[in-house]
């Protein structure tokens, strides 16, 4: 049956994929330094086999000779995808997909060399290079009835538009700025402060992640320069960085990695692309919901803190309520990843209005970083002290990632939904979380969740998982409710 | 032109083949539990992959087209290499290889269990998997003009012939056998006690490793059940275990393992055939000649006693000779990588011949639990008193290897060889070792053995190495001269 070719054509192809992706893992965590150059051309000699099985015409004869109507929705899911990968392999040639992925295994070496000397021009020409490329790639993408950006934001959020996404996320602007400045005149909280030596974060990350349902048993926890999550249902890792200063970077890194793998744990299935995430904008809801809805939550204080005090003696803070003041702390900072919720989304938008110009070309890389730090300090008040805090921070961009950003706010916007609707469906849940007890709530995300796959657009399946149409609204809500109270608005 | 599409070729091939083996690398030493089964699902399909490649009639038809005679002989070997590859691909079958891959991937996960459970039970019926698929791949690849076993051999051994390698190594046995002997009557030296961190185990094995010559910028030093060595040149790892009550499983590991190592880090080529290794037993020649020519001299345990001293002051022994004496203990043991030198081959024999009626299909899986047993006894004196120090304890069968057991016994035979001829040369070795400058040694292989690539077949380049053709009277005399020595006989 020509149904069943499809599927292991698909299956083949998405095995192959995971093994990039632990090729990926490999190099960001364990890889000699030595390697690098003959790694790259190992991910571009897989990326190419991939990118001629996605293309092979084969696939879409069989499609062709199906009777589409008799299949199940999840199967039919997959014929799409596989029409989906076919027509993005067959639009970008194989030379150009080899080349992207070549220039992204280089551009991270060079971005990682780059932050090491503090130096953007180390990093200039890779960038550029990873731009051309990506334009290239969405030219070929584009029917002409959208911009180069929209292509790109397709392959992560499959079918947003960039005239929707921007005004959706601008919209948030104006809530930001102001609850910011309320915020600004009010005292700061004690800061968290101590010494944390990295073997000690480790441990405590260890049993966070455990505490929150991750399963060590098919997944692990490594230290790389930037955190990140991959791989599948049956080994979803995780990473992240230590500052034996500062544990909340360990700390909130690992929460939202967790999250991210959470997701993956929680997979319907583990090759066949219906079974897989929706979105990244689904993806990130559930990082943003680990970290902030719940880590950075009053009950979740209040059960963390005696792990904390127990195992680091120097930690300043007193008791959970200023663990909990402390970590919600708002205040400008120039790193995304430590960013509070109310800034957050304002790093987002600066990172998505750059990489807007620099697709449409009327940015060009070597006035990024004059770009960033001017805009920075239009939206935060002050540009960063050096290249390492400014615009070398993020490693998406090295890696080629761009159309990446908007769904970090998307996840923020459709974290607030669900955390609204989950509220209403576990009434205590805060009682759950202040004794530890986490599984309820992981349940509840299984089920409207990690186990649907990408059955539905994203906007459809988080309107099934909560019973409304997505929209800022929640979002606004839940940071004017918690941070009202803690900064006494 | 023509060639370069079949250097294209082949330069993708083996960097697909490098991935395959980074995802080995990766599930032996840091894969979580959990995904094992995915995993030998991504290996089969990668493996799927190669074959394909290396079945592509297209190469045949561009090698066809060229005039041979006016390449180079590395060009020649490359073009030889290809002929080879694409022999072997299309003469076993697609699913077959798949099948194989993804057996001693699961074999692997099932000899890990049994290992742990300790009964040979549960790891039986994968071997019985594995015998079969090995035993119709070997009836794919003979032309009838050798047996199965032979077409095994030549995989590792490329040229070697049962009929020879036989009697060969089966001409060692009256020497070991008399050498043995003569010692078992004299008494034991003072055995090697103390208790011994796995961290600080770890950190002498790096330190050796280093003065050996050991490049950790293109490599690196992990745990693992069975210790083994991979990659490329740039990226060649090794992995070790550790007792804590015994130091020498890990020492002799690391430098058994830093040899092979030494040999791919001096690779010609990181991604041609010609410039690969020459053959298993000249790659086990350079493991076996650090392990032992090395690390079991007398010069070496001058260097090396205080470092171990003053890592373990619990260390019994008091100087330099009752170190070489301890570490060159001749005794009837289990373990075949715990062996000394005068049984070493002993355990090789006996592998060579159970392996050799597997593949024949005169010993059924069944009765090899039995089979080992007896014949360990008739050999030994002695009976193993578990599986997990009998015929549990190599990876090699359940990882589906059949035919590289008498590549060791071929390596002991080089590495003799290559020491003879390395003393004429530099004939204050001793004193080199002895201040624990090793360059001038590891530069004698490069020249010789590493930067030689497999243009020459293995007889052949140990005899250029050498000056004389391989034969098994050096390994002899060292092994009288230096027990002879130490025993007083």
């Amino acid at each position: 049956m020509t149904f069943d070719l499809v599927l292991d054509h698909l299956r083949q192809t998405s095995l192959l994929l995971q093994i990039a992706e632990t090729s990926h893992w490999d190099q960001e965590t364990v890889m000699p330094e030595k390697g690098a150059s003959l790694r790259a051309e190992q991910i571009g000699a897989l990326a190419a086999t991939i990118h001629t099985r996605q293309s092979d015409p084969q696939v879409m004869e069989w499609i062709s000779a199906l009777n589409e109507a008799e299949l199940t929705p999840f199967d039919r899911c997959n014929v799409d995808e596989a029409r989906r990968q076919y027509d993005k392999a067959t639009r970008i040639p194989k030379s150009l997909a080899e080349a992207s992925a070549k220039a992204a295994s280089e551009g991270q070496v060079l971005w990682t060399e780059a932050r090491k000397q503090n130096d953007y021009a180390v990093f200039a020409p890779a960038l550029k290079r990873n731009v051309a490329l990506k334009r290239e790639e969405a030219a070929c993408l584009t029917d002409g009835d959208g911009g180069l950006y929209d292509s790109l934001l397709d392959s992560f959020e499959p079918g947003a538009e960039t005239a929707e996404v921007e005004p959706l996320l601008e919209s948030l602007r104006p809530a930001l700025v102001s609850l910011r400045e309320r915020i600004q005149e009010k005292p700061a909280p004690t800061a968290l402060s101590g010494s944390f030596p990295e073997s000690d974060q480790l441990d405590l990350a260890r049993f966070v992640a455990e505490t929150m349902g991750y399963d060590f048993k098919a997944g692990r926890l490594d230290i790389s320069v930037h955190p990140f999550s991959s791989g599948t249902v049956s080994d979803a890792r995780i990473t992240t960085r230590i500052d034996e200063a500062d544990i909340q970077d360990c700390l909130f890194s690992t929460m939202h990695e967790v999250g991210h793998a959470l997701y993956t744990q929680g997979a319907a299935h583990p090759y066949l692309p219906a079974g897989d995430y929706c979105s990244m904008g689904v993806h990130e809801s559930q990082s943003r919901f680990w970290e902030n809805q719940i880590g950075r939550s009053q009950p979740f204080a209040e059960w963390f803190f005696p792990s904390l005090k127990t195992r680091f003696d120097t930690l300043n803070l007193r008791g959970p309520e200023e663990l909990y003041a402390a970590v919600n702390h708002v205040q400008t900072g120039f790193v995304r990843t430590e960013a509070d919720e109310v800034h957050y989304n304002l790093h987002i938008l600066l990172r998505f209005e750059l990489e807007l110009e620099l697709i449409d070309g009327s940015l060009e890389t070597e006035d990024l970083e004059a770009a960033w730090n001017m805009r920075f300090e239009r939206d935060f008040g002050k540009a960063p002290p050096d290249a390492r805090l400014g615009v070398l921070q993020d490693v998406h961009w090295s890696a080629g990632l761009f159309g990446y950003f908007p769904t970090y706010s998307l996840g923020n916007i459709y974290s607030a939904c669900l955390d609204e609707a989950m509220r209403a469906d576990l009434p205590d849940r805060d009682a759950m979380v202040r004794a530890g007890e986490t599984a309820p709530i992981l349940d509840w995300l299984r089920e409207r969740v990690h186990s649907r796959g990408r059955l539905l657009a994203p906007q459809d399946l988080i309107a099934e998982a909560t019973g409304k149409a997505p929209s800022t609204r929640p979002l606004i809500d839940y940071l004017e409710t918690k941070f009202g109270a803690l900064y006494d608005l």
